[in-house]
C-alpha cells in the first residue's frame, strides 16, 4: 500500500505538489524549485531556512487551521533555541516535516534570492546572489583505508552534500588545508566563487563581506557589504595618494610619460591606498579581514590600468587604446590586498579609452539600457562621461571638461570642503550676495551665521558655488549672455571692481586677514568652456542617436550630487528637460560596484550592455568644436524656465541669434 | 566552367583529396587533417611547413614526374633562404601552389606531432605535442575608430588567424602588452598554453622552452627541454639543500614537527634550489629564462607537499594522509620560479601516502599499465615504491627499506661519489677481494689501478657495492644463509677479524691513513633488513594481484641504475624472474617528467592511470610482518640460477627450510 500524498503551498512563490509524510519541508521545497537558503545543509544548524505555518484556509481541502499538520517541534529546533535565542514560532523547514495538508510562508531573510534593501529611491533593486557562498560540509575523517587526498575528500563531500561537482580548490589553501580540516573535528565551511573553493573555516562559518569600490582620480569610497544580508556594514573613503603626482589624470598620466617605469610608483601607492580602504572598513564595522571574500572595483579607464599594473601612456594620446576593455577578474594576491588570497576581485569592462569602468559601473546602478525614456546619464568629473540612450540604443563618450567643475582653476576656488561656498544668490535689484558655506549649516543672512561660520572661516568657492554664482550672476545682470562682465555696474554696486583689463565681481571682501573671494572674468570663462565642453559631447550623442531631446536626465558623481540642476540647465551644461525628471544619483559608480557584489548575474548584463554601446570619440568628430563654440554663450531661456527662478527682469539676455540654432525646439 | 580538379597524395599519411588549380599545399594539407606544423600562420617565415615533392609515379594517373606540377619558386622562399639558408629543394608548403597532380613527403621534422628521438633503448617514443605552442600572428593597428581594447584586439586576431577562440590573456602579460604590440609594428608571437596566453613576443619568436625536474630526497634532477624540437638542451643537478635538515625525509619531517612553522624554510629551501637548477640550465644551453614556457615536477610525497608549501606533518604518521593527490597545475611565480611567470607548471598526481608523483612519473616512463607482461616497477630509495601489474590491475605500495641501499647506516657506507667501492668480487676459494672503484677505470688487479686510485683514494662502499660484497661473501661462504658471519673462517683468512662478539670481513685493509673498509655483521643485517622490507611488500602485491610470479622486472632510481641484477636476486631484493627480463631503468621518474613535459595527453594517461591503481598499505597488511620475516634470510636459488655466476661450490647454502615456503613455484 502506498503512503498518503499530502499537498504542500509555499508562499509567495505559490508553488505546489504532493508529498509522502514524513518528508522534511525543505527537502520539498527543493523539490519544487521553492528558493529556501539553507549553509548548514539542512543539519538545523544555520537557522536560514526558517519558514512559518501560514494561517488560513487551504484552497483545495478546506482546512481551517494546518498547524497541526506539520511534525513537532524537534530536539534539533530546541538546541537551535537555545544557541541563537527563540525562533517566535518559527520552525526550522529542515527539520519540521509534512504529516497533512500544508501552507507554507518562506520569508524574505529566509531566500536565498532575497532582495536588498535600497539606500534612497534612486537605486535599482538588488536580488542578492553574491559571487561568492558559504556551503558547511561534514567531511569523511582520513583512514589507512581511505587513500585519498585531503583536499579530494573535501571535493567529494562537497559533491555529495551539496550537488556541487566539478570544483577545485584555489592553492592558497592547500598550507592549511589538513590543519583547518582537523581544526573541528573535519566540519569546515568552504566559500565557493565560481567553480572554485577560495577559502575554508573551522566549523560552521556563518559570515561573508565583499568590498565595492570606487578609484576616483581624486577619492577612494569603499563600502563593505554583508554578503549575506546585503546590506553596507561599513563605508569609508580616503583621497586618492595619487593626488601627489598630479591633481589631475593628465598630470599624473604626464609624469609616468616623463619617468618610465614611473607607473610602478602610481601603481603601489593605489594598491596601498585600496588596503588602507579595506582596513579602514574592517576595523569600522570590527570585520576580521579574511572574511572579506570577494571585491568589485571601478575607475576610470587611467586608475584602472594603474590599478592592473599597466603604463596608462597610451590613454594620454590617440588613439586612445585601451591596453584591456573587457570585464578583468583577479584575486586579492594578485593587488596585494591583505584580504583572503583567492577572494575574487571583478573589474567591471571599460567602454573607451577615456570612459571608463566606472561609467560601466554607473550605468548598471541606472540602467538606461533596459528603459523605455530616453536618458542622458553624465558623470561629471575631469572629463565628463556622457551616456545617452535607451533599451534601443545607447552611445557613449567622454568629453574634455577641465576641472572647473571642481573648483581647480577658478580664481577662489577650491575643493568641496569644509569653508566652500556651496550655495549662493545675487539679489537681482541690489547685487547683495548671500551664500550658504559647507559645514555651516545657516545661511549667510540669518541668525548665527557669523559665530558658526568662525570655525572655518570662507575658504573658497567649490564647483556647485561657482555654478549658482555664475548662474546668478547672469540673473542679476552682472554678466551678459555671452560671459562679459558688465563694468558698467561699478558705479552701482562697490562689488563690481576693475581687475586689469576686465572687471572681477566680489563675493566676499577681505576681512580679518581672510581673502576676498570674487568671480573674474577669467573665472567665468572658465565655466563657460567647461559647460560648452560637456554640452557640446551631450550635443553630438543626441545628432548620432539621433533626438532633439531627452527624456530624463541624471547627473552623477560629488558634483553633479552637489549642483542644483536649475542652475545646470540655467547656464546650459545640460539640454532642456522637464525639471523634475533631471536628478543628481550620487557617486552612481560607486552604487553600480555594489550591484555588481551583490549579484553575479549584474556582471554579465553590464558586459553585454557595453559591448552593445556605440562610442563616439569627441576628438574626431567634427561636429565637436562647432558645437563647442556654440554652446560658449549662455543660452536663451523660455518663459516657463524663468519661473523656476524668482527673477523678474533680466537685463543681459534678450538677443543672441546663434543660441536658437543650436536649440532644437521639442 | 568549374576550374580542373588535382589529386594530390600527402606521405608518409597516405590522405589524399582532389583540390582546384592555385590551392597551396598547406591549406591542402590542413583540409585533409594531414600533420604539417606552421608557427607563422602560412606567411613564408618560419620554414616550419617544408615539404618535399616526392619522386616516383602518380598511382592513379600514371605521371612519371610530378616536380612540374608545383608552382615555381616564389619570392617568399628566395627571401626564406636569403635569411635562413638554403630549403635543399624543399619548399615551403605555404607558398607552393598546385598546379597538377602530386605526391608530396612530409618529412618528420615538419610535422607538430613528430616523434622525440628517444635517449636510450628503454625510453618510451614521446609524441612531440606539448603543453605551450607558438602562434605567430599579425594584430590591426589601435585607430580612433577601433575602440577595442589592446589584449581584444590580439585576441581576435588569434582568433581569426589561427581559429584559437575562447582564449584569455594571463595577467602578467597586462602590463607589458601595448609596449610588446608596438615594439615590431603589431607582429607578435604568443605562446599558448591551454586556453591562457602565457608569454608574448615582438615579432616572429621561433623558440620555446620546458623544464623537466626531479625533486629527489637526495638530488634534484633538471632537463631543458627544448619544446619545438624535443630534444634535451641541458642538464643540471644539484644536492637537495634540504639535506641539511637532515639525511633522510624522515627526520625532514621530524625537524618540521619539533618546529611548527619550520616547513616554511623547508619550502623556501627547495624553492631555492628549483630555482637554481633552472638558472644552471639556461645558462649551460645560453636560453633566456624568459623563453622558459612550462615546467614538470615530480617528487615524493613529503617534497611534493613541501614545494607546494604544504606542512607534511600528516605524512610522518598513520593514515599518511596526502594533503592532495590529484594532478596540480599551477605557474611559475606561484613557486617564484625566475621564468616566464605565467608558464604552467605540472605535478603528476601522487599515488598514495608513500608512493608519490615521481613514482607516478616512472609508470609513464615505463606504462606497464598499457602491457600485457605482468611487470614489478621498483624505484629504490629511502623507501621504495613498488608497482606491480599489466593492463588488466595495477597495484602499488611502498616500503620502508631505510638507507641502507644508499649506504647509510653500514660501517663503511658512503654515497655513489668518487671514491666509492661499486662492484666487487671474491674469489671463493682464497676469498681475495678485487673490486672497481667510482671514478678510477682498472679493477683493483688489474694495471694502472694503483695511479689511477691515488687520486680519489678508496673512501667507502656505496650502494651497488654493499649488495655484491654480500652476495660474494654468501657465495664465498663468508655468510651463512641467515646472514651469519662464518667466524671459522678466520683461521683461513686474515680478512675475518673478531670484532666485537661477531666478525667483521675486511675488504681493504687500513693503509697509509686510509681507514680500513670492512663489512660488520650489523652491515649484513641491515642489508637483510632493507632487502627483506622490499621483498615484502613486492610479495604483498603478488598476493594481492594474485600471481605468483612476474614477467618482466625494472629497478628505477640512482641505486637501481648501479646495481647488477644478478646480486639483486641473488640476495632476493627481487623475485625469481628471467634475467633477460630484469632490467635497470634510470632515473625513470625523470624521464616521466620529460614524457608530461613534452606530450599533454599523456597527462590525461597517468591521471587515469593513476586512479586505477590499487593502493596497498603495507602499515596495515596483516601479511606483511611475516613476509618480511621469512624474507630475511638469504633465497635457496636453483642450479640454472647458481650457473650465472661463476661459482661451483657454495659451502653455506644448502639448506633452508623456511625459503621453500616464501618462494612460489612457476
Amino acid at each position: 500500500m502506498s503512503q498518503p500524498l499530502y499537498p504542500v503551498v509555499f508562499q509567495p512563490s505559490g508553488r505546489r505538489g504532493e508529498f509522502v509524510e514524513g518528508t522534511p519541508l525543505l527537502d520539498a521545497a527543493r523539490q519544487l524549485g521553492v528558493d529556501i537558503d539553507s549553509l548548514c545543509g539542512g543539519r538545523g544548524l544555520c537557522g536560514r531556512c526558517q519558514i512559518l505555518c501560514a494561517e488560513g484556509e487551504f484552497p483545495k481541502h478546506q482546512i481551517a487551521s494546518t498547524v497541526g499538520n506539520l511534525s513537532a517541534f524537534t530536539a534539533t529546533e530546541q538546541k537551535f533555541e537555545q544557541r541563537k535565542g527563540s525562533l517566535d514560532g518559527r520552525r526550522l523547514s529542515c527539520h519540521a516535516r509534512i504529516e497533512g495538508p500544508l501552507v507554507i510562508d518562506v520569508p524574505p531573510s529566509s531566500q536565498i534570492h532575497r532582495q536588498v534593501i535600497k539606500k534612497d529611491i534612486d537605486e535599482r533593486e538588488i536580488e542578492l546572489d553574491p559571487a561568492v557562498r558559504l556551503f558547511y560540509v561534514e567531511v569523511p575523517v582520513a583512514t589507512l583505508d581511505d587513500a585519498r587526498g585531503d583536499a579530494e575528500r573535501l571535493l567529494d563531500a562537497l559533491a555529495e552534500q551539496w550537488s556541487r561537482t566539478g570544483l577545485r580548490i584555489d592553492r592558497s589553501l592547500l598550507a592549511d588545508l589538513q590543519r583547518t580540516l582537523r581544526a573541528d573535528e573535519w566540519r569546515v565551511t568552504a566559500a565557493i566563487a565560481d567553480d572554485t573553493v577560495i577559502a575554508l573555516f573551522p566549523g560552521l562559518h556563518e559570515s561573508a563581506y565583499g568590498l565595492a569600490v570606487d578609484v576616483g582620480s581624486t577619492t577612494i569610497a569603499a563600502h563593505l557589504c554583508d554578503l549575506v544580508s546585503g546590506r553596507v556594514v561599513a563605508s569609508s573613503g580616503l583621497m586618492n595618494p595619487q593626488n601627489r603626482y598630479g591633481e589631475d589624470l593628465m598630470s599624473r598620466v604626464t609624469n609616468v610619460m616623463m619617468n618610465p617605469g614611473g607607473e610602478e610608483e602610481l601603481t603601489s601607492a593605489v594598491r596601498e591606498a585600496l588596503s588602507d580602504v579595506l582596513l579602514t572598513a574592517c576595523s569600522q564595522a570590527q570585520v576580521p579581514v579574511d572574511e572579506v571574500l570577494a571585491f568589485v572595483i571601478v575607475g576610470n579607464p587611467i586608475m584602472h590600468h594603474l590599478l592592473l599594473g599597466i603604463d596608462p601612456t597610451e590613454l594620454g594620446g590617440a588613439p586612445f587604446a585601451l591596453a584591456v576593455d573587457s570585464a578583468v577578474t583577479l584575486q586579492a594576491r594578485d593587488l596585494e590586498l591583505p584580504a583572503n588570497p583567492a577572494a575574487p576581485v571583478y573589474l567591471p569592462p571599460c567602454i573607451a579609452g577615456h570612459v571608463g569602468a566606472d561609467c560601466a559601473a554607473a550605468i548598471l546602478a541606472h540602467p538606461l539600457y533596459r528603459q523605455d525614456p530616453v536618458t542622458l546619464l553624465v558623470d561629471i568629473g575631469t572629463n565628463a562621461e556622457i551616456v545617452l540612450g535607451n533599451k534601443d540604443r545607447v552611445l557613449a563618450c567622454s568629453s574634455p571638461t577641465g576641472p572647473a567643475f571642481e573648483g581647480a582653476q577658478i580664481s577662489a576656488g577650491q575643493r568641496a570642503t569644509l569653508g566652500a561656498i556651496e550655495r549662493l544668490r545675487i539679489d537681482p535689484q541690489t547685487r547683495e550676495v548671500r551664500c550658504k558655506v559647507i559645514g555651516v549649516e545657516p545661511w549667510s543672512d540669518e541668525d548665527g551665521f557669523a559665530a558658526a561660520v568662525a570655525a572655518t572661516g570662507i575658504t573658497g568657492i567649490c564647483g556647485s558655488g561657482i555654478i549658482e554664482a555664475v548662474g546668478e550672476m547672469l540673473l542679476a545682470g552682472v554678466i551678459s549672455a555671452d560671459g562679459l562682465m558688465q563694468g558698467s555696474l561699478a558705479d552701482v554696486t562697490p562689488r563690481m571692481q576693475p581687475d586689469g583689463e576686465s572687471h572681477r565681481f566680489v563675493l566676499i571682501a577681505a576681512q580679518d586677514g581672510q581673502p576676498e573671494i570674487a568671480v573674474t572674468q577669467n573665472d567665468v570663462r572658465q565655466i563657460q568652456l567647461a559647460k560648452a565642453a560637456l554640452y557640446a559631447g551631450v550635443r553630438l550623442l543626441m545628432d548620432a542617436y539621433p533626438t532633439d531631446a531627452v527624456d530624463q536626465i541624471q547627473i552623477a558623481g560629488a558634483f553633479g550630487s552637489n549642483i542644483d540642476p536649475k542652475y545646470a540647465m540655467l547656464l546650459g551644461l545640460i539640454p532642456d528637460c522637464a525639471l523634475e525628471s533631471v536628478s543628481a544619483v550620487g557617486n552612481a559608480a560607486s552604487t553600480g560596484a555594489r550591484v555588481a557584489l551583490l549579484n553575479l548575474d549584474s556582471r554579465a548584463e553590464i558586459e553585454s550592455a557595453v559591448r552593445r554601446i556605440e562610442k563616439i570619440e569627441t576628438a574626431i568628430a567634427d561636429d565637436f568644436q562647432e558645437h563647442f563654440v556654440a554652446a560658449m554663450s549662455i543660452p536663451h531661456r523660455s518663459d516657463p524656465f524663468d519661473e523656476l527662478f524668482r527673477v523678474v527682469a533680466r537685463p543681459a539676455a534678450t538677443t543672441a541669434p546663434k543660441r536658437r540654432r543650436r536649440r532644437p525646439r521639442r
